[in-house]
């Protein structure tokens, strides 16, 4: 079954972003590379404030993807706009239908918002973190609270140059251990 | 220079314990020993919320121990009680005096409220963190939002046993670099 891997980079106190949306804190180090997550992965999914968040660091544009790109907005109509696929429906009724369409994995990138209601809904199969060696002291919380507990297994922890480590979970639901 | 290191258990979602308090969720793996900590240590800092939790856990103690207990509360007088010192003044001013006693290092043991103040006035040397493989969805937070971004490096990661991991990092501020 196509997997849902929240991967994301993060501060040590668990931020994806200052309080203004600045990501300036992270960092992909020399000897780090994400090439097996997107070999993984041909569809990724933000909400939509991840979203505007990206394009005004980017200046108005994101990196050109071979992905199919979802955002998850309430304000927004669904469909396609701007090279971007707008949902506006459950996560769990959305990720039962592409998983239901062959594929390979799923990307959920963020933000906090959304990466808690997937959570609520125990939709999360990976976690893959990238975690810098800094306190904010405040910013966006990758878990904001509000979700039942979840466990996890770690799969693998390494640590690369500057200090990033990387750390892979997998959910240890019952689900998950059939599917995986 | 004795240095001052934060050294806690937590969630991977960043908490010390459930709402509750509770901190049920924490392990030690059989791989895993505290000796380092406690032979590098001779007195342990806390706050007075993290004191009670642990004595109601603890059924009222708390395990036998040889070093000097500090705990910060703004309600209990000053001094000794009940075999805790309690200590009602900033954390700059007592950590500064206890810097200048001979002694081995200091640790602060907690809880998120005292950990902010002493990463407000940037006096945490050293993190050391024992981080299990679950998401508790809230709790009692060990970086609660409202101090400056403070800058570490990576010391030491380590797995083990049920997928805790250990992170140790040290405080890249120009003193600490002076005096580690």
């Amino acid at each position: 079954m196509r997997k849902v891997i929240l991967a994301v980079g993060l501060s040590l106190d668990g931020y994806i972003a200052r309080p203004d949306g600045a990501i300036d804190f992270l960092f992909m180090p020399k000897d780090c590379s994400m090439a097996s997550l997107f070999a993984a992965v041909d569809t990724a999914i933000m909400g939509r404030k991840s979203l505007e968040a990206g394009l005004k660091m980017g200046g108005g544009s994101l990196p050109k993807t071979h992905m199919m790109v979802y955002v998850f907005s309430r304000s927004q109509l669904p469909g396609e706009k701007d090279g971007f696929t707008y949902v506006n429906e459950s996560p769990a009724s959305f990720v039962t239908k592409l998983r239901k369409r062959r594929g390979k994995d799923i990307w959920l990138m963020g933000g906090g918002e959304l990466a808690r209601e997937f959570l609520k809904a125990d939709l999360i199969d990976e976690l893959h973190l990238g975690i810098v060696p800094v306190l904010l002291g405040g910013g966006i919380p990758l878990f904001p609270s509000g979700f039942p507990q979840r466990n996890f297994a770690l799969i693998e922890n390494k640590s690369y140059l500057q200090g990033m480590i990387s750390l892979k979970y997998k959910s240890t639901r019952a689900k998950s251990d059939r599917t995986h």
